[in-house]
């Protein structure tokens, strides 16, 4: 059901998606992966929606990554499957954790504490099905995960592998830390030392009788600029690629052509005695997420490099130039602005529906799927 | 509809509402409007619900003030009416608009330009029915309206009184420029500059021959302490008041006690290396919008000013002492916190559904509007 034919008919503020960057941000991954050997376990959390999974997953409906709950439950209710909830193990979703785990033929589950493995022994799943459990290692992201240089990562790993009712599904490693590189070079670096140290984990695990059949490391920046090493591993988990935005593009991830995802907005109020213009874009289109820093401001002006978006409030932007004045003439009221979003996975976060088109011709409306 | 009893049952992370505390806020508002001899229209933007229309109307369901069309639908479309869409003139929007005037009593738009004044006079109402229009101003606020001193003001206010199918229902300003006031001094200083700049424009109106019926100023800050000019206004439109927040507490609106809204969220992991907890709440839950500056990071943590909320990503956030060294045993894994949100409309708007409890008891789950 599409209510408009046109990108240039849509109510705004709206978020538009190019269905065309997005099919080819998705090939080229798929084609990295199959070059690589490994297999692509793309993360949704960037979109949420049926439908850029199935882009992503060539149709396959399988083999995805999940970063809540909810996501789970809409891709399982969707005929999804192999689902890996990439998230420290909640015991307060356990009960929900076990259901998926005995209604999919395969719903994997994450753990960095003995704790947490201790919770799942504690419920057992029927039909002798075990736990698909996945170690997560912090491979110097610093976020959640045992670092596997620390003695207790192969303690714990072992007491998963033996642990009844429970089977070590994989080693999981996010290198994060890839959005503080700038440029291929240092992203590649990032993306080496993830690698070693993963790899020089499962080895250690193998020395001690300790199988692991997989292991996986993710993030855009890393996946989008492949190494050799990288052909070593089983899986590969990126998710921003999808849509890519301005913040992979100042990493290095992507090129400006090859973001997906826009917020259009209109030109509410001309205020020439400061210069400024109103947009009816605030932070509810587009997040906060540049946190104003950029150049531009808040985001970048599809075609307009000279102009900067200073300021947002809940429902209104405000635009400025970088210098000089403002030609209001080029811009009345009423008119069209696209907004090139810093961040996509939070700008996409603010919208119930994506507008989904082809050069400008409405194709799709997706709904994602929100909570947790 | 409540699915679980109590607070501590709730999968996290939650947006839990005090619904003891959001009657006291909207209790002393309306007292205050009513000892002030002005009528209370209050802002929906924070919450988009219905109870809390209900609550903050005293059951009225009538005179509200809107930030969204999404929102002026779902209100009308629930019976409420007299409702402002206090938003320059969306020409996207107006055949919306026009139906929604047809439809209602009374459906106030607000216009700030010539150019979307003959907008509305290209759409004439049916049954020889008259567009209500506010004049927005601006007074010292720098986002959208006419600022009063301006002649062209003037000029504005006599077009829309003497169009024809157009009816000048009022003046409005919002004095957000009360957001950089601290202490009850500096905002009561911004509220009487605001309300002096209003009157002082409708009297030169009333001086010219222009009727206009009623003026309206807010922001949360200058009606949480409102000073005796405020009753020469005829309404004040509040809305952040309903649950206030840390910022509110922080200019000086509010005390700590009246804040009505948490996140709750649990420890999902002790990472003893780097002195650090991580919690089942990222941006996803809580946004940005501190932008981590507080002494105490992204939010403060209820009951524990020694913590800090440091970090932030899609769906973890990062705690750490503020100094010395953390008890892990005192945040077993599993076990809850609670952060008191920043900005309440921001952390709100992040939430599909609010869980609205009594002394920790959930009476009920209300769900928002969004979109536009």
């Amino acid at each position: 059901m599409v209510s408009v034919a046109s990108v240039q008919q849509l109510l705004t503020p709206a978020f538009t998606v190019d269905i065309q960057k997005v099919k080819s941000n998705a090939r080229r991954m798929i084609e990295r992966c199959q070059a690589l050997g490994v297999q692509l376990r793309p993360h949704m959390k960037t979109h949420k929606t049926l439908e850029c999974a199935d882009i992503m997953t060539g149709g396959s409906r399988r083999c995805i990554v999940v970063s809540t709950l909810a996501e789970a439950h809409f891709y399982a209710d969707h005929g999804f499957d192999d689902i890996l909830y990439a998230y420290p193990l909640p015991f307060d979703k356990m009960g929900a954790c076990a259901d998926l785990a005995e209604r999919l033929e395969m719903f994997h589950v994450l753990v960095d504490t003995e704790v947490a493995l201790t919770e799942l022994t504690k419920r057992r799943l029927r039909d002798g099905k075990s736990w698909l459990v996945w170690l997560k290692v912090d491979c110097n992201n610093g976020r959640a995960g045992v670092r596997p240089e620390d003695p207790t990562a192969l303690i714990l790993a072992k007491s998963i592998a033996e642990c009844e009712g429970v089977e070590l599904a994989g080693v999981y490693a996010h290198c994060g830390n890839s959005y503080s590189a700038t440029g291929v070079k240092e992203i590649q670096a990032v993306a080496h030392n993830t690698i070693a140290a993963t790899l020089q984990f499962v080895e250690k695990l193998e020395k001690a009788g300790v199988r692991c059949p997989r292991c996986s490391i993710g993030s855009t920046p890393s996946c989008s600029h492949p190494i050799p090493d990288m052909g070593r591993l089983n899986e590969l988990h990126p998710g921003n690629y999808i849509f890519y935005d301005v913040q992979q593009m100042m990493i290095g991830s992507c090129q400006m052509d090859d973001i997906a995802v826009r917020v259009l907005t209109r030109v509410i109020g001309h205020y020439p005695h400061r210069n400024q213009l109103l947009v009816d874009c605030g932070w509810t289109g587009l997040s906060l997420h540049s946190l104003g820093m950029l150049p531009t401001g808040y985001a970048l002006i599809d075609g307009h490099p000279e102009l900067k978006l200073v300021g947002m409030t809940q429902e209104h932007g405000k635009i400025e130039p970088a210098s000089g004045k403002l030609d209001f003439d080029k811009f009345p009221l009423g008119s069209l602005m696209s907004l090139i979003p810093y961040h996509a996975c939070a700008t996409a976060a603010m919208h119930p529906i994506y507008y989904v088109h082809s050069e400008g011709r409405i194709v799709a409306e997706w709904r994602p799927t929100r909570g947790w």
